[in-house]
């Protein structure tokens, strides 16, 4: 019986793999990975050219990304079906192949990716293993050249799809500030960072490590040029040693 | 003129460094790295088997660690001359050497890292570049074999320094929480999550990804046994697509 394992790719630059991400990566003889349909899926442009010619790729296309609110009952439905089905089918693949089946994820899969849909319900049915991956937000912390948390400060990781008071609440209360799933919600994230007083120390960074990658201060960025993987940086500020003038 | 370069090395599985991590580890003449006193020191070991024999190593070891409270004067000075010596060793010895020097981080080096405090003081006298890795806090819930976070959860990272009520006040506002720089601070963290609500959800990972690694529900562990380098993590139970029953 195959295994699944669910490899996290980091952040985009392929260098920025794991070693054993890699190594997976280039063995796999069967890879599985989610995207949005006519779209060829971002953690599937990251293995081109690692991909053994002889691999098999198994597409898993979101049923629904934008057309319905996302906490709308038939958007829930329609995801956990989707899930349910693609557990079926890759439990049944991996004991019918007796191979490995290498499920591919950007950044890390523990931290907020799809895979954990799946991972819970492959209990029991399948053995499912993870391999961490630098977390796409280090990788645009270190692109912007400016240390992200220092001494004792507290880092808060947020979903631009949360509500404005609730954004303006953890951003108040945080020293350090990532914000993820921007896109349409970048007007809201903006608003709530100017209300907590930190909206010029943001920074927007899009697609980090990658060639197309794209830096600036939140204040000099349009709302329109925002993709959905744009993430926003308030840089900590915290305690550090330095010499008494 | 060589260049600086700090790289992080991950949670301390060798398999979980970067592919460009490895690459320049094993290429590297000359390799500095923090360390206590008296240690071998965290970062040096998870190289080990990996340095080429022919090169030189350069030890920065902590001049004080806990002997002095951590927001002393006399500690915070103690430490900035530290740093500014050793600024000024490597600036030096990359311009001597023509050859790059790479400096060993464990996790992530923007990421509470030592290095930032070389960094800063670097900018402007020599090339310096960071390769980011993967965060310690990212293998231990990685080892928990739980996914971390979901849908709009709100994460928080905390050092165990931190004032009690701080920590009380950030936990209660968080639905995942890291905890990290716990050991002595172990008992204060304990209190804060009993009063947050969530001792119960929390786990303790020592050592995570590594041979020696210890995980377990922090109520089941006593204080005694909590090394600096212990995390204290709180899952998050964010929104998930389920079918409805």
């Amino acid at each position: 019986m195959g295994r699944i394992i669910c490899t996290g790719l980091g952040p985009g630059d392929p260098d920025l793999m794991s070693v054993r991400a890699d190594r997976l990566v280039r063995a796999a003889q069967h890879v599985a990975f989610f995207r949005k349909k006519g779209r060829s899926g971002q953690a599937r442009r990251m293995v081109d050219g690692l991909l053994a010619p002889s691999a098999t790729e198994y597409a898993m296309e979101y049923p629904v990304t934008t057309e319905l609110a996302f906490d709308s009952p038939a958007y829930i439905q329609c995801l956990a079906r989707f899930y349910d089905e693609w557990a079926d089918r890759l439990a049944l693949l991996a004991q019918e192949q007796a191979q490995d089946i290498v499920v591919l994820c950007e950044g890390d899969p523990f931290f907020y990716g799809s895979f954990m849909h799946l991972y819970t319900r492959l209990q029991g049915r399948a053995l499912v293993e993870v391999v961490p991956g630098i977390p796409g937000m280090v990788g645009c912390w270190s692109v912007t050249g400016q240390p992200m948390t220092w001494g004792d400060d507290a880092l808060t990781v947020l979903m631009g799809t949360l509500p404005e008071d609730e954004l303006v609440r953890h951003m108040q209360a945080a020293d350090a500030i990532v914000v993820m799933k921007t896109g349409r919600n970048l007007p809201r994230v903006r608003r709530a960072l100017a209300r907590a007083g930190k909206l010029d120390q943001a920074w927007l960074v899009q697609h980090g490590t990658m060639p197309q990658q794209q830096i600036g201060r939140l204040v000099d960025t349009p709302d329109e040029v925002c993709p959905y993987f744009a993430i926003v940086l308030v840089h900590g500020q915290g305690r550090r040693p330095e010499l008494p003038e």
